[in-house]
Formats: structure tokens, sequence, C-alpha cells
């Protein structure tokens, strides 16, 4: 294999937003840059941009990055049919699952596992930005089939796209993204649950409803397929953080009429405000 | 008492975000506008910047604005000083315990209950806007104290700031907005109490982070005095649709692993769109 990306074929499956973006920020950094994507249209209109050529298949590329939901990359991995010495890095958002698929490759085919941490609210091909990827950590995660060579493309792909690669387990990466993106979403969508039952019964609700409500909501906004990936793929640790987050509602419920309230959310306002100090403010759509 | 605003001096207690926005859409509409505020900074920056004029006080006003936390606007109210005929508003975030209050002022004080549906992430004078009220449903809710006569000027100031009156039951608009709002921000304060539990475990977790951990704890920004006041004057009705909530966790829980969330979340999905289509989408910062 090559270690240099510029030398390198490279075959996006998926034009998704996080594939169309990774082939938008990819165009004219590889040898050649091919895709596939289950929407003809889709695959029309990314050539006549020229962000891809026609033609390609995982079969003669240099790297094949799978850009489908999560499920569908653990059930494609076993399918796939690639050169020795290619790369497949997928973009999945969990981990553990993905890269135990990965690990039962053919030992001449490299793999690591990888995992963007950006994206926007809405998706598909429409929505890709060539922007998406700049300054966003990907998590890289190492498996059995991930030699120095690979680590080394990884990389260099990683920062084509305008990303940070950040190596680290697979399980810890779907422990600490179970709190940070499924939770978040798990809420939003169970909170929109609730106000769909709550408007039948009052047709005012969302009357009140104003930016605290959008944004608490704004992810259930995500395609199903999306969330089915990440929630299927992730279930027990996604149950295991919001079995802590219910712990957190329970203690400050009980808190409510107290006055240590104060205090307790003083200490949390502090700690999101240094966060965005820290991190700054992202938007998600 | 006067039904003309133009002919109504307004005195607002309170120039944070809430009241210093009231005041900036009502300058020029009124024929005096007046303030008191805890911070003698904040009534210098307004008066030099001639949103309001100095002195003046509740006891020489035609129209008072109750523009300070919830809890506070309860226990201001029995030791209010106005003139007979003087309409006092709040814009308190519950109704049911401050219009109870309302209603014991004595008989020749008109009262109405106020609840604008906008508002920001973060609080203060300083990041108050003319426009904040513009568009917005504007909740207003009778009392024991509300005439003829202080419905038609409540709803002339509601529509001088750009809103849009809402008349409606303290009890059912508390039940709402408990949904709306008060949820919404108790989850983001548990979501963010736990990140910094997990954070102090594994120090890589907000490296993880993105756009959709930020808008799920965007409201944990909140000035603590805001959030005391909304959680602590109406925790019954708080608890009362978090249990609705939990509810609907368990139920999205138990389908992580089935092929039954494809439909659920979709059905989630377009609600939350069908939403979009019809309220546009309202940022909170």
């Amino acid at each position: 294999m090559t270690t240099t990306l510029n030398d390198c074929s490279v075959h996006v499956i998926g034009l998704g937003l996080m594939g169309g973006s990774l082939a938008m920020a990819l165009r004219g950094k590889v040898r050649r840059l091919t895709a596939d994507d289950i929407q003809p249209a889709v695959l029309q209109a990314a050539a006549g941009n020229g962000v891809i050529e026609t033609g390609g298949s995982a079969a003669d590329a240099d790297i094949v990055v799978l850009a489908i939901p999560a499920n569908r990359i653990i059930d494609i991995i076993p399918t796939l049919t690639v050169r020795p010495g290619t790369l497949v890095l997928d973009l999945g958002s969990t981990k553990t699952r993905i890269c135990d698929q990965l690990d039962r490759l053919p030992e001449n085919v490299q793999a690591v596992g990888g995992h963007p941490m950006c994206g926007l609210a809405e998706n598909g091909y429409t929505n890709a930005l060539p922007t998406l990827y700049a300054g966003a950590r990907f998590v890289l995660c190492e498996t059995a089939r991930t030699t120095d060579q690979a680590r080394t493309l990884a990389e260099a792909l990683v920062a084509a796209v305008g990303a940070v690669p950040l190596w680290m387990d697979r399980v810890r990466q779907d422990y600490l993204t179970a709190l940070t993106s499924h939770l978040p979403h798990l809420l939003s969508f169970a909170l929109m649950q609730l106000a769909m039952e709550v408007s039948a019964e009052d047709s005012a609700l969302y009357d009140l409803a104003a930016g605290g409500f959008d944004g608490a909501t704004r992810l259930a906004r995500t395609e199903e397929s999306m969330i089915v990936g990440m929630f299927s793929t992730n279930a027990e640790q996604l149950r295991s953080v919001t079995a802590r987050l219910r712990e957190h509602l329970d203690h400050l419920e009980a808190l409510l009429e107290t006055p240590a309230l104060r205090d307790e959310l003083d200490a949390i306002v502090a700690a999101r405000r240094s966060y965005t100090d820290r991190y700054g403010e992202r938007l998600i759509s």
C-alpha cells in the first residue's frame, strides 16, 4: 500500500452529509475520488459538480471510506471486496461493534475505525459542505488490521479534510459519545414525543414554545436512519449513561424548592460557561 | 386609569434581558418610561442611552412592569406601593403562584399576569434587544384584579413591543410551559451536571463533544437566578411533566435494538419537521 494520500484512489460508500462533505474536502487532494450511493441522483449531482469521478468501486481503491449509518456499516463489512493492502476507514458514530467487524477482515486488508465529531441536524448530500470537518476532532480507533502504515494514511486523510486526529480505544469512545452525542439525541426525541402527546391533549402547546423548546428538540430533526444506526449499535452504553442522567434528574428534582438549588445551578452554569470559553459555541444547524 | 398606552407612564422593575428589551421596545411609545434595577450601573447605562428617564417609581406610574425572577415577583407584590388605578403587569415565567399574589392586591389596583415567550440563553441588560419581543406570543393571565380596561391596556402594551397577546388560564399556562420551557432547562442542567461528573472521570469527554452536546446544554448557560425563579415556583408541574418524559425515555430505551425503533423515530422526525414548517426555527443564542 502507498502511504502518500495524494497517490491514493479513494472510494466513498455513501454520499450523505458526512460522505459528501468528506468527498468535497478531499477533492483535488487524492489521485482519484469515486463514490457509491443508493440514490443515483446524488451520484449524478456529485459527478456533475466535479466532486467525484464516475465509475470506480471498492475493489479498485486504495482507501475505502464507509459513510453510511452505523448499523449498515456492520452489515456491509463482511461483504466488502477489496484488494490486498487497501485501507478501510469507516465514519460510523459508534465504534465497538464496527471495529469488532473490522478486526475480522482478511489479514492483508488494513482497517481503522473513525468517528468525526461534526455534523448537522439535517443530513443528506444537499446539506454537505466542504468545510464540515474543519477544526473538528476526528476519533480514530485501532483495529486488529491497523499497521503503522494504516495509521499514517488515516491521519493524513483526517488532516486533508481539516480535522484533528484523536486516537482512542473503541469502548471508551462509545461511552463518551453516548453522553456527548447519543444521549442528547435520545432526550431530544423523547421530549418531542412527549410534546406530540401533550399537543394532542391541548392544541395551544406549540404556541407556548420558543427558542428553548426549539433548541432542545432540534436533534429530533435528524434523519431517522442515522439515529437508528447510532442507537441500535450502542444501546448498552446509551442505557448506561441514560441511567446516570436519571440520577441527576432525581437529584435536581429533589432540590427544586430548596435553598440548595441556587448553588447547585450556579456551579453548572459556571462549568457550562467555562466549557464555552474553552471550545467556543458550535451550532448544529 | 387611562386606557391609551401613549398617555401612560411606565415603570419597569428589573432591567435585565426581559425588562431591558421591553423598555427598548416601548421607548417613544409611552408618556414617560422609568425603571429600577438592583445594579446602579445598569440604570445609568439605560438612562445614558436614552432608553429610560431617570427618577420615577412604582408609586407614580400608570403601569408597573415586574421584570425580575418569578420567585422575587412573588415576594415583591405584597410590598408594592402604587396609586389607585395603576396596572401591575409581571413578566414571570410561571403564573399560578404569581397570579395568586396579584389576586390579593387592593381592589383599586389593576393586575394582569404576563409571560412573553421569548428569551436568550444569556441574560442581563447587556444582551437586551429592542426586537426581542417581535413576533413572540405573549401569554396574559386574568386575575381577580383584571377589568376590561386592564385587558385593553395590557394588550396595547404587548402589541407596542411587537408581540402577540394570548390569554390563558394560569394553571394551563404553567403546565404547558413546564413542558416547552422548564423541562428543556432541567434536562440541559442535568446533562451538563452529568458531563461534569464524567469529565472528572475521563478528561477526554469534552474533546468528543460537538454541536449536538453544545445545543443540548446551551440552556445551562442561563443565569441561575432566572432558573431558580422558574423551577422553584412551578416545581409541581415541572415534576409532573418530567415524570411523563421519563415514560417516553423508558419507551424509547425499550425499543433501542428492535425493528420498531425506525417507525417510532420516523414519526417523531416528521412531527418535528412539520413543527418547523409551521413556526420556523428559533435560535436561543
